[in-house]
């Protein structure tokens, strides 16, 4: 599998589509926020740039899409306001690989656009929004051209299925039975693909400039701990009832793998300052329950069923990859049966993801960015 | 009509597609290459620049949409070859309005960046392609952040139908029955349009940028010239037949117009003497045949119906603004009458597009751009 060309969320606004499934994506960056609003302030204040390049790598598609970075913006308008001076030009990169649906992205964008205006008033810059299509474990800017790189739920994927899992059979993802030569195969496809992102960002955020990257992770150091790898376990149980029941071929379910990997925060500190291009200032995990809508009032009968919410949103994020290797025939009952088996489960347990949440700053010394 | 809403060319592969229809766009694009070779030849000598902001606005999707740039890069490329230089770093913005279809650019660029390393070889820079949903009649850059703009059988195209064209019944363009009033409406939309383009740009090309301009247009100082009105004028003959049989009703052919101003080289030239921030450096006209494959050896049976060529090509243009304004049920029927009015037609007389090229220098007394 071309995991470039293959993963992306589901496309366009139909009811499986990602745009329409995911308020869990959305909790988190809304969670993080004090967070990237700090780094922000920080880059702002310290810089006071006449033009701020913002990147957000995986942005998706979908009402997520332009929340950070509209999050991002109104807290230097603010700024701006408090100082008195003229808001930047901002020039906005939304990044994601080339199968994500960034037409429905660009309609959107005019409208977007108004409604900032609307909340931000008159004295906002211009915005200047791009799309930039392509894989994050490669170089996609510029040299030294970005001011703030803001990613969230993105860098848990990985450039590729690791090598040499062929011995994970009826596993999915990291697994409870999953041998130790799988359980490396992922780790050291991890710590390559994430020094390799952290070198191409090197290359292309200024000295001084932030990230904040969010990433689904873990906070045990057992890197097939349940907290991450369970929701996978699940859906491996749904495609082995289809196995046994010979509507999936069993060699079919042995050869497919989750390219993905949840990061302790150890392993993040780790590979960063491996890396040595920027200084953490900020590492901590949050959680989210795996049903978005578990803690909203005022709740509509359609979302009230955790395993329906939870079947949704993952089947917005995994159908391309299942899709690819299994083909599109088996999808609605795949679904349909984890939906059922992650009800079981969510009434057993305690279900949460774990983010792995850590600001950077590049090369402390240089002061003048702009 | 909200042109920026509605105006898009073809999506897609298919039969009908842009992609598939636009042979003559890529003729146009070939013949203007000594213009724009020049100019990015003395844009790149002059300034060296380590990295170099191209801009193609209006770039469709197809095999076009990189056909340009790939010629501008590899015109670099070989200067640097030539100088012994390292290439600079390429980024090519690719512009259109949000209806453009980006997804099918995007999906092409893995092959495209392969297919340009092979044909330039190890010592091109790293390209880092971005796409801009938006008018060029509003900003769409940071300003002085561009080196190099082009764009090809963009800028005939209005920012919005005319106001005052309800004179203009029984026509869908500028036509020779048309009242002065609709004469005037046109030529004055065109030149608020173009100022404003101009305005624009010279926010965002930097000190001794260029910029190469191809436009859809007119020899003759005559705006409803037939070289450049007669094949809208056909097109509204296949929509009155249909009108004075029923299946369209007159209004709505009264009502539509195409947001479309074909000028003449003067024009063109006053436009940017008036608006003063470039300087002309080369300003011609060049024509191309109708029927994009008359001069194609080896045709296939297939395109060698001449009629047939230009309705494809046309309905590739047209389709997306007939559609928004008749509907979809009428499209087959308007274009297969079309093809034998436009047939007919050509047997009887020369055919040509004419197109205005005008080479553009951003304030010559700026030298250092890098």
């Amino acid at each position: 599998m071309e995991v470039d060309q293959v993963l992306h969320m589901n496309g366009g606004m139909g009811d499986t589509s990602y745009a329409r499934n995911s308020l869990l994506q959305r909790k988190v960056i809304s969670m993080t926020k004090p967070i990237y609003e700090e780094a922000i302030t920080n880059l702002y204040c310290n810089t006071l740039p006449t033009s701020l390049a913002i990147a957000d790598l995986g942005c998706s598609s979908g009402p997520n899409t332009l929340f950070a970075v509209s999050e991002l913006i109104k807290v230097v308008q603010t700024l701006c306001q408090r100082l008195g001076h003229q808001g930047p030009e901002y020039q906005v990169f939304l990044n994601d690989l080339p199968g994500n649906d960034f037409n429905s992205i660009f309609k959107s964008l005019s409208g977007f656009q108004e409604e900032l205006n609307k909340q931000v008033g008159p004295r906002i810059g211009p915005c200047f929004f791009t799309g930039v299509p392509g894989s994050f474990y490669g170089r996609l800017f510029p040299s030294n051209s970005l001011h703030f790189v803001h990613s969230s739920y993105s860098l848990m994927w990985l450039s590729q299925v690791p090598e040499g899992l062929e011995e994970n059979k009826w596993n999915i993802y990291m697994a409870s039975a999953s041998p130790p030569s799988v359980i490396k195969a992922y780790h050291d496809q991890f710590q390559k693909d994430f020094s390799l992102f952290l070198k191409c960002r090197s290359e292309e955020v200024r000295a001084g400039g932030r990230m904040v990257l969010t990433i689904l992770g873990r906070k045990s150091e057992d890197p097939c701990s349940k907290e991450c790898c369970y929701i996978w376990e699940l859906l491996a149980m749904a495609l082995k009832e289809m196995v046994l029941e010979g509507l999936i071929d069993e060699e079919k379910l042995d050869s497919f793998n989750i390219p993905q990997y949840t990061p302790s925060p150890m392993e993040v500190k780790t590979q960063v300052e491996k890396e040595g291009s920027f200084d953490i200032d900020h590492l901590e995990v949050s959680e989210v329950n795996w049903d978005a809508y578990a803690d909203e009032l005022n709740l509509k009968d359609a979302f009230k069923d955790g395993g329906y919410n939870v079947a949704k949103c993952m089947r917005a994020v995994a159908e391309p990859l299942l899709v690819n290797h299994f083909g599109e025939a088996i999808i609605d009952e795949v679904f349909s049966r984890y939906k059922i088996i992650v009800t079981d489960h969510m009434e057993k347990e305690r279900t949460q993801f774990v983010n792995v949440i850590v600001s950077l700053t590049k090369g402390r010394t240089a002061v003048d960015l702009d």
